[in-house]
């Protein structure tokens, strides 16, 4: 009995009785770190004394949080949609108009309220397959293979999910990269699929290896039944671009072995190494002729988070599917049609971005400045944050080649992995959560990304502005010479 | 060897090899039926003479797409958000600019376009339990047990997920409605638990029987390990607004019987019978008292999508946990953060919702004015819908208490049974299929939310405008005796 009198009774659901795969999932990037850094914020704002002023979240590729401004024009196009009273008013340019009065008259009773297909809507289908026509040079895209999603992450489970089937050592095997973005193993430890570690070479700039594939293949096949290759590129936590003959050999790998493709591509436009460039596994694979065009099975996503957009509030994005069997096709339409639709907001957006502004277009000088704008100040935060922990002491960081992120290797002297130890932390961990602690920096630890046994790794956005940015790193150097002071 | 002197390969994803519970899904709402309505409007388009002008879709909750205008406020608040300059827009009411500026202080960097915290913006989850709290005469919600979602199907999938384990006989049950929105049986299917049917009385208005629940649960108990139980109130498709009473005997069988209750309350606003009223599951349990408000775990759903609004296109809910073991709700907190977070666009057209024009404020009266509207418009059809298929020989309809359909029994003779079957359909599909073919409506076929063995029936929505919908009755009053004398 209960001190009220009442019976104390077990609940239905419990740790004990709950979902044992959803117990297994991880998710890193939102972890403990992350709930530390929302009760520092809350402390500061209540004027507890702390040794910084602010919390930095650099722990996330959240753009807009860390100050990037929307593009105006993608902006435009939503509002319209979501007011067409504003379709009247001055202000607005005229080829916004336009594309807003487009959008409308493809949604139901032309409001941006009403479901769209399930797939989503015919004609932005349409606009972006044109757009990844363009893209990839004139190959053709089929907007009956595009499927318009809740942000990437969306999509990428909706594929897992049709990959899962059998038990015991026929169970799906699911390849993905470490360090990797734990989507990837969140989902996997969901559904109950193994998952299969291919290590990135981070002595060669986080190379994809396919020796190291081959490797991580083989000795998966005796455990279970490896059935699909997940590749993130640009890459993420690592932030490596890889080369074409690097695609090539994956594409030809998939092939010889019987794998289904994923392709992570969200951060196609952030590219900024000299040298580097993004090739849509798409374009290679049909450059490599019909012998691979015809069979290798590929899901490739894209999303309006990151690149210029940052737009990941809106929650969209696409996938494009090529050479599904057909039967297969029509049981993932049945299957996005249970969640109705993407959100149209996002779907709204997703066109703005891939039908944006052409020479001649009112638009068009103050989209282009602002997205250029957006991309060179990522490109020289990138540089700035690869050169500082060139040159700092007890650091190891690849060129930021793409994405958001640098994925620096560090220091942590024997007897701060055994303090962490002694308090049943990732060495990695403990290091993140003394930097949070003492200087308000809130990044993730390398061992929620995966990393070779015995190295230590963060990962940190670039995102903070420039100013920020640089005292951000500044502290962090400073943070890491004391570290390495106190448990030396 | 195919043609083209390539090797034709197997796919590695094929029907055969894809995950099985997926094959199992089926999804009414979406389903066949309205891929040929698509179908019908493109011939349309293209010219192809029809024995109709257009098709008339009255298969989906879609009040949007019926023609029902938004709630301006609504899209004021929202409009304002997404383009903040309009905030100096004189045309803008100052209540909508005031609640736009609050929300956007409480996105990351002031932009929607900024991920929120996984289980919605702070803020918006005090709106929302104020507004709970303001709903139930001043029970309390904590704010930490409302998670805002995508739609409510996204919240529902995400416990069910929960309470899913175990293997042959000890595999989790789900007590659910029958007829049932098939979200609940398609996310079964998925996630490859046992659906328990339970039958609702359509000769009692489609009450919903506690003997009846008794006898699924106990003849259940033989091949799984019952966990929890469904209700839909205002029913979907049925129609029907549960008692008081009936909700307090539910609550006491889910107590004595140890069940995990979800309630669907997507349509609480929509009640037109006289004499009905929405009562919330948790408004009741608290007042049965301590021994079942501290006792029985309870999730409630609601949804921007239904109701006066029918913003379906933005996505956007929540759901309010009750009695949730702490350490499981933390793995809910775990599991939502994987996505990253609801679209914040419908978070704040949830916001809007929640948190409206209060008496005095400038958008109070025309606020009002549209929500009346649009309910009594609905509560007008909901009475012509009823008193139609009453006075309609074959049709058998009860009230339209509430939510937006009407769930009519058939009379099909047994001709029509006959031919039906030998053309592998199901017998309602049947005539639907041919109601489609011959008016142009669609509408979805009872067997699609299932229904008594040997009856028929169809779920059609009361949202097409009053004009169109007396049309739409007279044609299908008329093709069904039509039918009746074709297959007599």
């Amino acid at each position: 009995m209960a001190e009220n009198g009442l019976v104390q009774r077990d609940k239905v659901l419990t740790l004990e009785s709950m979902n044992p795969w959803i117990k297994k999932v991880e998710y890193a990037v939102r972890g403990p770190i992350v709930k530390r850094a929302v009760e520092l914020e809350k402390e500061l704002q209540k004027g507890v004394k702390k040794p910084f002023t602010e919390v930095i979240r650099a722990n996330i590729g959240d753009a807009h949080a860390m100050g990037q401004k929307p593009i105006t024009f993608l902006r435009q196009v939503s509002a319209l949609c979501m007011y067409p009273e504003l379709l009247d008013d001055p202000n607005f340019p005229e080829d916004a108009k336009q594309k807003a009065r487009r959008l409308l008259d493809a949604c139901g009773g032309h409001s941006v309220g009403a479901y769209s297909a399930s797939p989503g809507i015919e004609l932005i289908r349409q606009d972006v397959a044109s757009f990844i026509e363009h893209r990839d040079g004139g190959i053709p895209s089929n907007p009956d293979n595009i499927f318009l999603s809740t942000g990437a992450s969306d999509a990428i489970v909706t594929i897992l999910k049709l990959l899962v089937s059998g038990e015991g050592r026929s169970r799906t095997g699911v390849l993905i990269p470490i360090p990797q973005y734990p989507l990837y193993s969140a989902a996997l430890a969901e559904l109950n699929a193994v998952q299969i570690n291919y290590y990135l070479d981070e002595e060669n700039c986080w190379a994809l290896n396919v020796g190291e594939l081959r490797r991580a293949l083989h000795e998966a096949r005796k455990r279970c039944h490896p059935r699909a290759l997940c590749i993130i590129n640009p890459g993420n936590p690592t932030g490596q671009v890889q080369s074409r003959k690097c695609i090539e050999d994956v594409i030809h790998f998939a092939w010889e072995e019987q794998l289904f493709l994923l392709a992570d591509e969200v951060y196609q436009d952030n590219i900024y190494a000299e040298g580097s460039q993004f090739h849509s596994f798409k374009k290679v694979l049909f450059e490599m002729g019909p012998k691979y065009s015809g069979a290798v099975e590929l899901a490739s996503f894209h999303s309006i988070s990151k690149c210029f957009m940052g737009e990941c509030g809106f929650r969209g994005g696409y996938m494009e599917v090529i050479n599904m069997d057909p039967a297969v096709q029509e049981q993932l339409t049945k299957l996005v049609s249970v969640r109705l639709c993407p959100p149209v907001t996002g779907q709204i957006l997703l066109d703005a971005v891939v039908n944006r502004p052409q020479p001649g277009d009112p638009s068009y000088e103050r989209f282009n400045q602002e997205k250029q704008a957006v991309l060179s100040a990522l490109a020289e935060k990138a540089r700035l944050t690869e050169e500082t922990f060139r040159q700092a002491p007890g650091f190891h960081c690849n060129p930021v080649q793409g994405a958001m992120y640098a994925f620096p290797r560090i220091h942590l002297p024997p007897r701060a992995v055994k303090a962490a130890q002694a308090q049943g932390q990732a060495p990695d961990m403990f290091f993140c959560r003394q930097l949070l602690e003492e200087t308000g920096i809130c990044i993730v630890p390398g061992s929620g990304f995966g990393q070779k046994e015995g190295t230590y790794h963060f990962r940190m956005t670039i995102l903070p502005p420039l100013e920020k940015l640089q005292i951000l790193l500044q502290k962090m150097c400073q943070f890491h010479v004391k570290f390495i002071q106190e448990y030396s």
